[in-house]
């Protein structure tokens, strides 16, 4: 470990001093660190070139916003969670110190993610591609409530969803925007890809799980505008005809990990279990 | 194919006459077969082993009922549709001559699902093995409301259910009893395993989707008996204590397959969507 | 019945020459009619005042654009379904004869079904108020995923949902979005209200059903603008710190009936179950 | 208040010794009191009949077994809450002299809630008939899967479900095993019914909220029995084609309240919100 950058969330006030204490103390360590917003780029592209781990200071979403930049170079991530939910990041911000020692003596070790590969086409040309670490939500636009989105699978016929939205998730998205509708829980580390409408009408209404080599296309048949978002940000907009190709990134998403796979079920007992629930001794 | 099984359901009445008119078609072209309820065994052991194909005259339940018999043998399985659901069946019986002509001119090709190897241990001793290819479930026994089943995954605590039952299903298994209590539907060809509590009070209710890989054990922790149901069939009783481990069987249920996997869909939408549903021309 | 109006949906082609049909036919038995299309209010507003009966022609949503005129002035529906659900419409359009000629000869009896009364508040200070046959959807509106809505029945605290939207629906609209949703059937005739979040985020995703009298308010907290769709048109925006408060209106939408109540389940197994459900002659 | 008749569940430890400190208590004050086991009939009749008041000491499961004693006579309940859920119970166990005092000044008020009537009829012979104040349930025996439940409302055919079971709930009773099945939640003063099935097997699975006047039919027609409970207990037995009918029951449980109605919404969120939910204050 040579160089590390650290992206905060300007909205998260504590994240910039905790930032700014661990650059300090990464320098005295002989690590060299950089700073940048999540709303910037890094100003010095170079640095984020020769990092080594980049560790993110806010909730889920910060992380959400990191991988873009870390996917496409190989960086893995490491997210100190000062938000609320927490199924991506691996720390809680007072053990920053244990966990960075940790890191530093070469304990840990890397694990990847499947992504989405998104691509959007208009007749048949590219207009654009992007990748989603948890998720593709193909929405309805402002004003309408149901939007027609005519599927196929691997080149098959699915159906035609009348709904508010499709999503498509990774396993790592399970626990996100898709377990909101419904959507079963899968292990981060797995390759499926799940597909769940919002609010089916009238239409096949039950998420879907596929494999990792499914191709998912879908076509819009309403006259009125779509939309796509990508892991949260809206990413384009979709015209009567225009299609989405949903399929595995040939990107990784790469996490730094000092916990193990158990800790994965620990989570998601006691973030989604009823307040009241079974005492396990979690 | 120089010898053909025809197993059938005995309270399906059309399918004995059914049976009778196959083997003597195939007679007829050399081929020679052998008949049986799904409700015996074979009288004659032998007739099985060598046994290039069974046919199954009933719904899916015949199939279930049919995969013991052929699953350790690599038997392939092909069923004639007399019920009402048929994701498990191949063909409408009146198209069985068109079927079985195109199978002896070695037409069509063998598809392998994944079983659940499910193994009763009392004491930590093994009392029981089965294997389902659609579900394995553990409920409570006539007479409480709820078990309490305390779960692990790859050894690490999930949780403890509160529930009616908790059914482990193959992606097969997925369109069946998971289906009714709001779990993922799978193509079949997937190798995840599907974790459904059915009525989950006060604990985590959400459907899991492990990978092939997952061992699942569960300890029953009632002091009322529970029961072990396999594919529909009731094979043990649990005491206090007693686990129950699922995981991947090493044996595959083979089927042969005339139509593609884009049929998987066509079926579902058939099936599965409200009647009054959105007609993509499936 | 001296004066009929008819309301007809112009994206619906068979409708006009329909609607014409019904007038001449009328006329030829001394009934007035006057024809108006959905997407216009009627040319002379005096033959509004004057009419026994209001006949749409279309689907359920040209019933719910026609209850605002008829509604206020008490003057009673009936749907001729040209569309594809119909929950609202009363008669197939091939009947059409057979049911005028009841109705003039004063069979069918009247149907009265709550509304909600839509009031939008800001600072204290009313800025709108609507009434909905089916539902009001106070949702996020084009950018952001999610709204936080801060909730309160009859004065108390319920939550704070945080989703996709929250929708308030009448036993009327329980089978329209209420039900894309997850929401439970409630006869037509209930004087129940139906509070169903979309997609919430961790917080409560569970539907309540509330009596006529409750009196729900609900305060957006979210620094994005939102949004009130009222029967599935778009009605305001709302600003940070908005209320709307939702109750039931002193007002009654008018349904002239033929059929009994036992229709409704009818219709309800026909379009809701799944294709392949068991048949039991309804 | 001259006489108090305090009910304990055996199986809770500290209900024995908090039931005789209450009686001490009590005595101290002028007010007689007698002891019962939820698990026995009180030992003098006479004593029951002669009751204001009958305190419970458990949980919600006590509260229902105590229900059948106190309804027919109209004597209120009130609950302590020695167990875990206390959607029924009315305060926790530490602040009961602070409760009692309140009461015996005549504070608070009695809240009636709806009951069902449960009559099970053998070709059109009454055969035996129970309230319920949470639920009666309609399954499938030991051994089967699922139960054919030929179900009518007021007379007209709504469906046969094909399913585990049949709930058939009170407003109270909606935040119990109803709810475990997806059911609406309803506030317990509200005067539905709820008709909610588990595992619904291709037939219609979304639940229904009927009026305080509906009348449920439901008519076996599995060849294998089935079984009713009420309230969690076991009370019969069905064979094909006996009839179960639901009804508003002429008898209403009675609870004695401090608390408001507000309350409820406080209830429900802190129990059945995920763990990690938004903080609302309350």
């Amino acid at each position: 470990m040579q160089t590390i950058g650290l992206i905060y969330n300007p909205r998260v006030e504590a994240s910039i001093p905790l930032a700014q204490e661990i650059a300090a103390w990464l320098e005295s360590r002989g690590v060299s660190s950089w700073l940048c917003s999540t709303h910037k780029r890094p100003a010095d592209g170079a640095c984020l070139f020769k990092s080594d781990l980049l560790i993110t200071l806010g909730g889920d979403g910060t992380i959400l916003r990191a991988a873009p930049l870390t996917a496409p170079l190989g960086i893995p991530l490491l997210g100190l969670n000062l938000g609320r939910v927490g199924f991506l990041t691996e720390c809680e911000p007072e053990h920053w110190v244990e966990v960075l020692e940790r890191i530093l003596a070469n304990e840990g070790s890397v694990e990847e993610r499947m992504m989405l590969q998104v691509t959007h086409l208009r007749e048949g040309t590219m207009r654009a591609r992007e990748f989603a670490l948890n998720d593709a939500v193909i929405s309805r636009g402002a004003l309408a409530r149901t939007v027609h989105l005519f599927t196929t699978i691997d080149g098959a016929v699915m159906t035609e969803y009348v709904a508010d939205a499709l999503i498509l998730a990774t396993a790592t998205g399970s626990t996100a925007y898709s377990y909101a509708v419904g959507g079963p829980i899968l292990p981060p580390w797995l390759d499926n890809i799940v597909v769940a409408p919002v609010a089916a009408h009238l239409s096949l209404d039950r998420p879907l799980v596929l494999n990792a080599q499914a191709v998912i296309e879908i076509t819009v048949r309403a006259t009125i505008p779509g939309m796509v978002t990508i892991d949260g940000r809206l990413v384009g907009e979709l015209l009567e005809g225009d299609c989405v190709r949903v399929e595995r990134s040939p990107l990784k998403a790469r996490f730094l990990r000092l916990r193990n796979r158990a800790d994965f079920y620990r989570t998601l007992v006691a973030r989604l279990s009823p307040r009241n629930s079974v005492d396990t001794g979690n």
